[in-house]
């Protein structure tokens, strides 16, 4: 398998989502037809298909189905690395954080962090504990859980050291697919304390298990902040299975 | 354009999603090479490459960047008929569900649906005001709102009568794109009193936005429940921007 092919459709995309972004394909306009664009990119059907059905699972255009496409405007998708370096989010925010490490420890695995790292539960784990502060009086708490293979690379990793993640990747640590899930509780004493709210505060607590190629588990993180300060959004065209599950029926 | 060419993808991914979901492949297990996928189906790369596109957009599948893909598990996706229909959820959890409907009206639209329906302040709309119940202490109270060229349909709607939107496509609308918002808020003393709860508890609201084929809006619906009952589950694979966005930071 060539290594160079893959890349065509995502040229593809790109130009395309550039078009989109920058208004010269406006919400209602057709996409031009695939035949069009085959013949613009010089490329064969496969790559443009591929680039149609990446812009559709992002919401940007609306579905095929023997009709043409429309454009459905710039909706905005956070990219992976957004999605396990708070750093990157704070980066392309264009915002300047700051961070205090609370713990840095080698511990036993607590169970919820355990199991999500398929280890026995007395096996020591990597914990960092950390409080992320951006201004506007919003704070972030965030708990990682590495496993020793992993969480060695950042022992000495210190406050001023940048993000905690580009230094695991510069160890040769892999990030490549992450499971997330929402869910409210209310603040106990200790999170209280930590992102400055009264107890019983509804906070939105994000439980990350981030996984490398193989499949692995790299870390688990528990994010915690008040509730009142996030908003989800999410964007869906038909024939794409969405890779959410809001999940309320059974509890 | 041939009209089944596009859907060999489907079939493909279809069946590899069967393969894990059976656990025939395994979180861990190799996919197949694209190769021998080709083989396999009987096709050329392009709809094998789709295919894998759309299970790495689905969590299912690591990314390949010239690599075999690992299967990593039978992730759940909602469908985009989820999505729009309240009564499909139920259905596909297998939830006998009942509802309440309080208001059925038309009138004018109030600011937020206007500007979701993209229609001036003073323009009615039809406006469906109805508590969902399924048992186990669960509510949901739902506010549609729609255009009268999209809600003239279902001004004979009564609480027997099954699901809405199975009304709305009986009268030729469609539902091709979604844009969803989830946020936080505590219960004023309407949805306490409809969702039996106390003032101040807080509720999971989700505005629900949809849209047909051109993108033109049919529908915008402001659902709420309480938000300890709810819980989001998300799958993200390296190469597969999310239709997400977590928006907390310039609040």
């Amino acid at each position: 398998m060539s290594r160079r092919e893959p890349q065509q459709y995502l040229k593809i995309a790109q130009h395309l989502s550039e078009e989109i972004r920058q208004g010269r394909l406006a919400a209602g306009d057709f996409l031009p037809s695939e035949a069009e664009l085959c013949q613009h990119f010089q490329s064969s059907r496969g790559p443009v298909r591929q680039a149609m059905a990446m812009l559709r699972s992002e919401g940007k255009i609306s579905s095929g189905r023997g009709r043409r496409s429309v454009v459905l405007g710039d909706v905005y998708s956070e990219t992976f690395e957004e999605i396990y370096s708070f750093s990157a989010r704070l980066r392309i925010a264009g915002l300047q954080g700051k961070q205090k490490i609370l713990w840095l420890a080698r511990r036993p695995a607590p169970p919820a962090a355990a199991r999500a790292l398929q280890l026995r539960g007395d096996v020591p784990v990597v914990y960092v504990h950390r409080i992320r502060d951006w201004g506007q009086n919003q704070y972030l708490q965030q708990e990682h859980y590495f496993p020793l293979r992993v969480g060695r690379h950042i022992l000495r990793y210190g406050e001023t050291d940048g993000s905690m993640h580009s230094m695991l990747q510069a160890a040769g640590v892999r990030f490549d697919s992450a499971r997330r899930e929402f869910h409210i509780t209310p603040a106990g004493p200790r999170e209280a304390k930590n992102l400055q709210v009264a107890e019983g505060t509804p906070l939105w607590v994000t439980r990350l298990a981030l996984f490398d190629h193989g499949g692995d588990p790299v870390e688990y993180r528990i994010s915690t902040q008040r509730a009142d300060q996030v908003t989800i959004l999410a964007s869906s065209v038909r024939g794409n299975n969405s890779p959410l599950q809001v999940a309320f029926l059974a509890e």
